[in-house]
């Protein structure tokens, strides 16, 4: 196990009407008057959006709003919520939403404390946004479970007119505190549900499948929740309000970034699915968990051909958490896989990239894209080359 | 699921070397004056208390000390270190040490802001010590792996001529920071490593053996860190030397009270092991993580019985963390009861009370005094009468 340093900054209210504590707490962490961002506007008709002027009114709480933050969230909209928060002399950010309202938020967030152009805040040669030294203080309230961003360092922003995907990682993004209650996923619909839950289980395996330095404790933590994830996915498919299920998928999402906890001691911040799964999303605007379902298990089975020498990984993953009884680590590895995929077509995504609508001459374009800022992964270095192979055998 | 809210507030920095950011992040966290507490004097032996001084000396950081805490330690010891934190303007508290030491520095950080006697800090019907509303900031440096306190909010105190255990909790007696390096472990001597690993795998327990109230991830988690324990420490009787292995005990003893984030969404905060275990350890001086291996089997096998209706537990925990495979509820739990009893005896923990020395005479008197604040336990309730029947079971 290689040195760490473990730290998890967001305090999470988790579970039914949590949402009471909203005003109390961010007079609390100081805030006076907020920057309150949403997306499309569906929180105006499940009432969610009431409850937050009602907490904000009674805490004599001042705010502005920024709306229609869209899905694959754009530098632009970043830059609106910046001028929005600086004209306003706001010193506090409300981000209600998914994934998408929440990294935008926290690029904001990061944005409103720096001079310059927000496209200096992305990761550069450090791993990290190193540019960052503040950011404004963030709260969120998740109503859509998958993308792990209410309790992580982590956005993703869309950039330019070839939508290219950029990442900002800084801990001082960490939400100052988010509110979970599994009640607001209820009227998310399945296609989004699901997605989100593939999602969730690559942000585990892309923390899994690393080269093996004996860090058992996170590794098993690991394979916890993504059993859960298994199980109580189909729950939901069968039942989208059965409130158990949906609790436990959206602790399912936050523990899985949580400090990137899973990941802690081990060699390989590389997320290579995600660098691959980010050009479908850009190209064809696709649901981002998709994308990731979609290109897993090619990356699986390439990855095993191409090194080897991790195959023990792979095995592990089918025994410890597909349940595969087998002693052959080659034999095992691919039941799991199997095993996986099986799982994907339970819930209902494409079969493969063909199904999902993608063009087979766009897939060497894509493939060109998805390494242009350099190689990726940790088991087996995918250059454009390799992640054009793993695409055709995904098609 | 219930609601809980979820929050670490300790940041640890984990590996070897770890003691280089000692002094900066003292000076980060704003202290300038620094009580140093330890306990016999092995890190005078060791190299480790050198490295502290220059530390602090490097910093600039006046100190005092306070050494020679005991295990189990007394209210006198916190009362000595609270005297000598105030006399000498002390404004930041570094515990280096085990449980025992990190348990009275959390007292005593808790005791300097509070005018009146520690003896007021304990639990109260809250819960929590609800008379702590202030504490001074606690750095932690852990030399030996198990009780977890290097990242949680409790601590159990020894108190009166009758050597009563009592325990203090609260979110403000987290270390602000703790530093983990398993090197500092191999010298620990092996009963002592082994009772630790009789804590940890308490804790998980506590935690786990709680009505079932579908919190999947925390319960697959708490299984994966179980696994975990199991499957190091005969590594570390192998060979002590074993960094891997030093690593992830001292890891799982961290994640397992952390937050206590196994617990979280679960009813039933009540540790009915420890409840009576810190009799055993008041009465005989006996280890506390000893005396927790040795009610465990007792406490399970009277559970079931007496709360069948939470057989269902017990069988999972044989199942999922015991590898047993049998359909019966009934038998797999009593095959996984046997199982940990195999545990137990590999890592070498006393058969039974009387071969730990207890006298049977003792039994009716310990019982007595383990439920004198109230009964014990969340599955089945635990008045005088059902601890002394555990006790005679474990006898």
């Amino acid at each position: 196990m290689r040195n760490f340093i473990f730290s998890i900054p967001t305090t999470a209210y988790f579970g039914k009407g949590q949402i009471k504590v909203l005003g109390q707490t961010i007079k609390a962490e100081g805030g006076s008057k907020v920057l309150l961002t949403y997306g499309g506007g569906s929180i105006k008709q499940n009432g969610i959006y009431d409850t937050i002027l009602e907490q904000l009114n009674t805490a004599g709480l001042a705010y502005v709003e920024l709306s229609g933050i869209q899905p694959n969230p754009r530098i632009e909209s970043v830059e609106q919520g910046i001028k929005l928060y600086r004209d306003n002399n706001c010193d506090f950010i409300l981000a209600v939403g998914g994934g998408s309202t929440l990294d935008a938020c926290k690029a904001i967030a990061a944005g409103v404390m720096y001079a310059g152009p927000v496209n200096d805040l992305f990761v550069d040669a450090s791993g990290l946004s190193s540019r960052i030294i503040a950011a404004a203080p963030l709260a969120t309230i998740l109503t859509m479970a998958g993308t792990g961003s209410e309790l992580d360092m982590g956005a993703v922003i869309t950039v330019g007119e070839d939508h290219k995907k950029k990442v900002l990682l800084h801990p001082l993004v960490n939400p100052r505190f988010s509110i979970l209650d599994p009640e607001y996923t209820y009227t998310v619909p399945e296609h989004h549900t699901m997605a989100g839950v593939a999602d969730i289980l690559c942000h585990l395996m892309e923390q899994y499948f690393t080269p093996d330095v004996a860090a058992k404790v996170q590794d098993r933590m690991n394979e916890g929740v993504m059993k859960v994830v298994l199980e109580e996915a189909p729950k939901l498919l069968a039942n989208p309000q059965d409130y158990d299920a949906r609790a436990n998928i959206m602790w399912a999402s936050s523990m899985a970034l949580a400090g990137f906890q899973f990941l802690l001691g081990k060699p390989g911040f590389a997320f290579p699915l995600h660098g691959m799964g980010h050009e479908l999303s850009s190209q064809y605007d696709m649901t981002h968990g998709v994308t990731l379902a979609l290109l897993t298990p090619a990356w699986m089975r390439y990855t095993m051909q191409a090194a080897p020498q991790h195959l023990p990984v792979f095995a592990r993953f089918a025994r410890n958490v597909m349940e595969i009884r087998e002693e052959d680590d080659a034999k095992a590895a691919e039941a799991g896989i199997k095993a996986l995929e099986a799982f994907y077509a339970t819930i209902k995504m494409p079969l493969n990239l063909r199904e999902a609508g993608v063009k087979q001459e766009d897939l060497d374009g894509m493939a060109a894209k998805a390494v242009e800022n350099g190689k990726l992964g940790c088991l087996a270095l995918l250059g454009k080359d390799e992640a054009l192979q793993i695409m055709r055998m995904a098609f």
